[in-house]
């Protein structure tokens, strides 16, 4: 299949060179053109504009970076829905707005277009070793026609329910992060100032009820002093806004995802966006006067 | 070696249980004479003083609640430090207040005993099947001679540093615990306002970096309404006390556990304090006006 792929970041370098792998024939549209090169060393056909790279193409997918991005590839004049063909699947794997997307969905199907959201977990390696866990919502044929395609570039492939469940799911996933990884960064910064051995004390409380990526990964991480970005406080924040405006627009309070993205965007404001959500322990470490609870 | 064994409620009960499948002698100590019936028939002596059980024994293992009952069977006329052996190790493995353990441990090294903190995590399962995390405070020697007992009961015993860094531990692992479970808690609570499926939804986050424990056991609870108590609110309520108490002695500013606590603690005062940690969705699904932000 003629397969177009919008976005080749660092994930959507790796999502679309397991499409290729898989045999199908991709067109590559991206706003930094240098960030496709190897892409089109391994045969890929780059376009600069959206709508070449989208004729001919039986599924058209996204990964970009903002809602705002979203808005713009799907919506502006020349964009996806201007530029699909008929029947095409059109996927955004973006971690994007759910309210945002089902507008999107519902003109693309206005159009007749096929949309689905699928933003996925499982960062730069997941993408790049095939292993992502997709979400997906749309309507179920849709996703059973785009199951072969996520298989290609994902392991765990889940659909959630129609148009903005993907999102959803993504939200709930970020909003279970935003907990853990407070309670890790809080426990870590517990026993620092009591003048525990920090690696003893991981070793008592990973394999328990404590257990979890976030102490295990990103715990290690606070204890070594390593802030390189595996997931960038930025997207983060980015992720965390999305399920706090979705959460208030429903009445919903939930006041740890809130305290997270505050303590979150203020590190972000700071100058520390670039590094990895295991830097908030730096946020504990060196409170500012306002970063206090 | 003659061990006395004070407190035998669920845990203390398969604890002091194992001490005698390893082949000590056991005596004990229980404010409720009918709840160490179990030992007695097999093979425990049972005795209506702290004095009495605490004689001749080479170590007296305490597993009471509160902080108070700790400081009642330590301080009190005829408690523990009147009464244990020249020598004797001292170890309470109750989850209780690290300040008040570095007293009484001092106290008790004055009159010649061997003070450990040794509170575990595990639950009644890794009571009964010996499989306990031990995280131990006090002198490393004290340590070393109290393993071979702290290898009947549990499986990962670790030597935290000087008195108090067993309870120290145990309140990071708590910390650790309040975020996980408020993450999870709200993720829930997001997905099921936003239509979703709960079951696919822990389907899709349950492996990537939102997974943990409490995810998978206690996010599995609140999906199919089990409040059933593993761990009872109204013990994790005391903990959270406890952590939250010490680090706002040392000037420590910790939000996510400040929040945690104070909507259990507000479960407790409207009846909920025994059901199992798990119940915190309900604070979530049914708000108080308090309970809000």
């Amino acid at each position: 299949m003629n397969v177009a792929f919008i976005g080749t970041g660092v994930m959507g370098l790796s999502m679309a060179r397991n499409l290729m792998k898989g045999g199908h024939s991709l067109k590559v549209y991206t706003r930094t053109a240098e960030k496709a090169a190897p892409l089109v060393e391994e045969g890929a056909q780059l376009y600069d504009s959206i709508a070449g790279c989208a004729a001919d193409c039986g599924a058209v997918i996204t990964m970009v970076g903002f809602p705002k991005d979203v808005e713009e590839v799907y919506l502006s004049r020349g964009g996806i829905l201007d530029s699909a063909e008929q029947g095409a699947l059109v996927i955004d794997m973006t971690t994007t707005s759910p309210v945002l997307w089902r507008q999107i969905a519902e003109l693309a199907r206005a159009r007749g277009l096929r949309p689905l959201d699928a933003p996925v977990s499982g960062g730069d390696s997941g993408a790049r070793d095939a292993a992502l866990t997709v979400m997906a919502g749309g309507r179920e044929e849709d996703f059973t026609a785009a199951l072969p395609l996520f298989q290609l570039m994902g392991k765990s492939i889940v659909y959630e329910g129609p148009d903005g469940s993907g999102q959803h799911t993504k939200m709930a996933n970020q909003i279970a992060i935003a907990g853990a990884v407070s309670g890790v960064a809080e426990a870590v910064r517990y026993a620092e100032v009591n003048g525990l051995d920090l690696n003893r004390v991981m070793d008592a409380i990973s394999a328990g009820s404590a257990g979890s990526w976030q102490l295990r990964i990103n715990g290690a991480k606070m204890v070594s002093g390593d802030n390189r970005p595996g997931f960038y406080i930025k997207h983060f924040v980015k992720d965390l806004r999305i399920a706090l405006e979705e959460s208030e627009g429903k009445g919903l309070k939930l006041p740890v995802l809130k305290k997270t993205l505050n303590t979150y965007a203020r590190m972000e404001e700071n100058g520390f966006g670039d590094l990895g959500t295991q830097a908030l322990i730096k946020a504990y470490r060196e409170p500012s006067p306002k970063a206090d609870g």
